[in-house]
């Protein structure tokens, strides 16, 4: 099905979420002004769904196959690749130092959405190459910056992140790949990577791996980690090929989704070692990691963002034809027959209440996350572009807090739009040629990689919340509260009952923000307990509080109508989960404490 | 991966949600004991786990084919059809009358779910010769009911329900099937029909069409639909095989799960029509496939708890091998490295508190849905079985009230379980070769076929909640009230704020009840925008009091305490979310009322 940016929907996540009125008249964004940025959006809109968009289908039929040691890409995989580089699109985030045309993260952002929302398994390439520029930017040596910097940068070549192994997941910790130190300076590195995403293909002429290894004599756990840049072809003085580097791609998953994403299992090694530079300092590998993979978890959020729109507008696009029983809704259209009870008088499906809910849930989930997505890279511009250091250091500690949660909430929201999709189809939704089913597959890996949901869930608990002594949760919260505090004040009868529900829905996460900070001091596994319920929570009240900011510009500037109408529905029909989850995670803990493996079946 | 019958659970529903003690010693099951439920639940188990689950995994990489007008089951399939037939489980549930063996539904339901854990494509061809015969049962006449009951009952033929036609689906009043009389009382059929479950497969010598049609005279709309019965081979008088019928299968589906079970495009009638035989009365072909339905949406609410807990179990696997991270539970077993942070002392991910929420989350999900089926066929034995019609005429009330509940309740848990169950397993989880993946795309057409559901929560409110003048709905809330004061009497320590969460829950339900009759009287379409939460509402309320109940035999009998820290996580980590949903109900319907096509970009 066609697919068409939703620029109007991310121009108001940009002005309200992530402030870009104020940006722009503050110079964050130098001589960028809001008409660029749409046109930019527009532009991308256009590139996506005329080249990337159309081989989403038979991208995921045929799928990415090894070939005699070679990944072969869907046809029409490479030329799009090239028309994506020459196009500008790898380049648009890049810093205009390394040849990029260094546009904010929120432009970046938006266009990442528009990529994945057209087709994941190729918007995933690129998302992975900005990864690897971030280590390298922030910790590569002169020699590692300028050989692989500005071809990552160009798109000329691409970037993967290899992390996991069989036995080393989420604790990277237990990894065994083994680098060793050359008298060159330059190291060997031996071992097996898995789920290595774009570890293999021939888009371009080189791939810059970024790998996790373990140098001989590095302390035990992830104190002992340190990172490798490792190219698939060695490079010569002069910034030509050179000789094939000892790493290859021994085999492909058979994945559930995203089909033509090759997966690799990569063996790095299996000669004399394959010629590795160290990124950072050796044992120090994993603090390089994190700053790639923050970045990348942004990157993921949007993933689902985009997963999450495309299936909405596909489910759109079916309620509008598919005509099932008879509403209650007024036919008013002349001609439209009011017949008897069994007349077939048939309505569109989205005439039924039932099949509105369902595609309102859809919508103001979907634009909720996007807001919280947009916020935290608006907060990652500012970290980073902030002539104030006390505004960067405050902007980083958002971005630190929001990451987990644009990443998880988004990515839960990715899974859950896609099986409403799925749903609104009927049985046509489980037949494979209707693509629904797709989207459903294709989502299901975003709230598994760059760290799980639970993980991210975690991370918020136990290391952003003790951010500051709390200063940092306690901010973002009070910025909430003024939200409910301009609810309030407007007095739009359209926003029915929106400012009760945000009012209470700040008030659950207070309450429970506060209870987890007690318990992490007094019983960390009630805290570890309530994770994921509390990173539900926030997504929730958050992304009201963002949509309402978007309902309170519509209605003071007279436009957007289905902005108000998703805030309102959001909180009169989502936000009401938000005094049971604080309930859950200041109730029921316990019992998950108490129960052991053993109880569980274990 | 192995499976294995959860029998002490299956018990424990059937004690507790269905009265089995109470129904054996009131005689309702003639001399049938407690003993000899269990031991045919065990055999059953051992069938399932030694001849349906090892075909799982091959049958769904295989799939059925269509070659040369024939659909071609996956290897193995044919024997254990076989072997299935003649262990006498497909007679299990018929009436001894037609050579069934007359166990209760509350048993039966019991194989039911352990056919469709170990193999859902498989156990689908049974459920649907069930539902068949359910139809010809109440309302065929005489020689259509000896001519193909026994043969059904046996297994030795299977049966088909055709309803769906490609713009026929939720709304059977726009099928276009027709149906001519003919001089000898039989009729020819005309049409297509789409979607159709095992409508052509080599199983067994015959295949028993129930199929939706429309004489030429027949009024328009659903009041104009017949239902007749299309053999695949026309019977000869003395039983034997006859002449090929005109219905030949045209295609299959090309479906996101399983896919070994033929979902074929039906084509009655390509020459001179196909032979039917009507069921029931002329135009009244809807009310009997009611009863088939009826029926069937219990079996596919079984099917949701088969497929949730055949997930759980392989998660529940996975959980306690997987080491990953470091828990916080001390590790007392000799021997077991305590070491600093970073040494690799892995704990089994079990026993991390995150990853123990999703367990509880999945096994209480899946007992609580298992429960309100068992409780949904013990109200259908007793509606059968009772010699008091007033009890009958009740029971069969209850049912009708907890049919749509037990169907959409139950098969949303399968979809939720089996994700969970996906994200349990991290990485592994998205490779096909794992396990998980099959079951999270199997499990997403049980909440579209045999009613969507979106169809039964609508059925719930606007059919269910105003029987009797809403004397049904408010008996059971009464019953659920006792429950709530029996687990307050109980006062066990261990119930933890059980008594409370179930309180609230309870009150929750009432409210939304009473709001939703009173807005079915003067906002119809205010009462169908809560229709989904509203059903999610009485599952959770209805679970929740059957897991307590659960809990309260195991604590007065000193057993089973998994049983009580199932109930107990139920209410205080999933119960909470009751109040916010009757929010929605009563407070969140305006805005999906006014929210207009148009505005939803339709």
């Amino acid at each position: 099905m066609a697919y068409a940016a939703p620029v109007d929907d991310m121009m108001l996540a940009l002005k309200t979420a992530g402030d870009l009125d104020g940006m722009i008249a503050r110079g964050i964004y130098g001589g960028l002004d809001a008409e660029t940025v749409r046109a930019v959006i527009e532009e991308a809109g256009r590139f996506g769904a005329e080249v990337l968009a159309p081989l989403n289908t038979p991208g995921d039929r045929t799928g990415s196959k090894l070939v005699d040691g070679k990944v072969v890409t869907p046809p029409g995989w490479k030329e799009a690749y090239q028309a994506f580089k020459d196009g500008g699109w790898v380049s648009l985030p890049g810093a205009e130092k390394w040849g990029g045309q260094g546009l904010p993260e929120v432009v970046s952002m938006a266009a990442c959405e528009i990529w994945n929302a057209s087709n994941l398994a190729f918007g995933l390439c690129p998302l992975l190459s900005q990864g690897a520029v971030h280590a390298l930017v922030s910790h590569g040596d002169d020699y590692v910056q300028r050989t692989y910097i500005p071809k990552l940068v160009s798109g000329e070549w691409t970037g993967t992140m290899n992390l996991t192994e069989p036995h080393a997941g989420s604790d990277l910790g237990a990894l065994t790949t083994r680098a060793e130190r050359q008298p060159d300076g330059t190291y060997r590195l031996f071992g097996t990577k898995i789920f290595i995403t774009y570890g293999e293909h021939e888009l371009t002429d080189n791939i810059v791996h970024l790998v996790l290894a373990r140098l001989p004599d590095a302390p035990a756990g992830t104190r002992g980690i340190s990172l490798f840049v490792v190219p698939k072809f060695l490079v010569n003085a002069d910034g030509s090929i050179g000789a094939r580097n000892d790493v290859v791609c021994a085999g492909l998953e058979h994945k559930l989704g995203i089909h033509a994403s090759p997966t690799c299992v990569m063996k790095y090694g299996e000669n004399d070692g394959a010629t590795g530079w160290l990124v950072g300092e050796e044992n120090r590998g994993l603090a390089v990691m994190f700053i790639m993979m923050n970045a990348a978890r942004l990157g993921v959020g949007v993933q689902g963002v985009a997963l999450a729109d495309r299936a909405l507008q596909h489910a759109l696009a079916y309620a509008k034809e598919r005509r099932q029983g008879r509403s209650l809704v007024p036919r008013v259209a002349a001609g439209s027959p009011q017949g008897s009870r069994d007349a077939p008088a048939m309505s569109p499906i989205i005439e039924h209440a039932d099949v509105r809910r369902t595609l309102l849930t859809m919508q103001s989930m979907t634009q909720a996350a996007r807001m919280i997505c947009t916020a935290t890279a608006a907060a990652l511009d500012l970290a980073h572009l902030s002539t104030d250091p006390a505004e960067r250091a405050q902007a980083q500690a958002r971005v630190a807090l929001l990451t987990p949660v644009a990443k998880a909430f988004s990515t839960d929201v990715g899974v859950e739009v896609a099986s409403m999709g799925v749903q609104l189809h009927g049985g046509m939704g489980f037949i494979e040629e209707t693509g629904a089913a797709q989207f459903y597959r294709d989502a299901r890996i975003l709230p598994i990689y760059e760290g799980t949901n639970g993980i991210q869930a975690i991370d918020l608990v136990t290391r952003k919340l003790p951010l500051e002594n709390g200063r940092v949760v306690s901010a973002f919260i009070a910025e909430l509260e003024r939200t409910v505090a301009d609810v309030k004040a407007s007095n739009q009868p359209a926003f029915g009952r929106m400012a009760d529900r945000l009012a209470d829905a700040v008030d659950a996460l207070k309450e429970a923000s506060m209870w987890l900070g007690r318990a992490l001091a007094k019983n960390p596994e009630a805290a570890l307990a309530g994770a994921t319920p509390y990173l539900r929570l926030f997504g929730l009240t958050a992304g009201g509080a963002y949509l309402a900011r978007g309902a309170l510009a519509a209605a003071r500037e007279g436009h957007s109508p289905h902005a108000i109408a998703q805030a309102r529905f959001f909180a009169e029909n989502l936000l009401t989960a938000t005094s049971g989850l604080a309930s859950t995670i200041t109730g029921g803990a316990d019992v998950v404490i108490e129960t052991t493996a053993e109880k569980l079946g274990g």
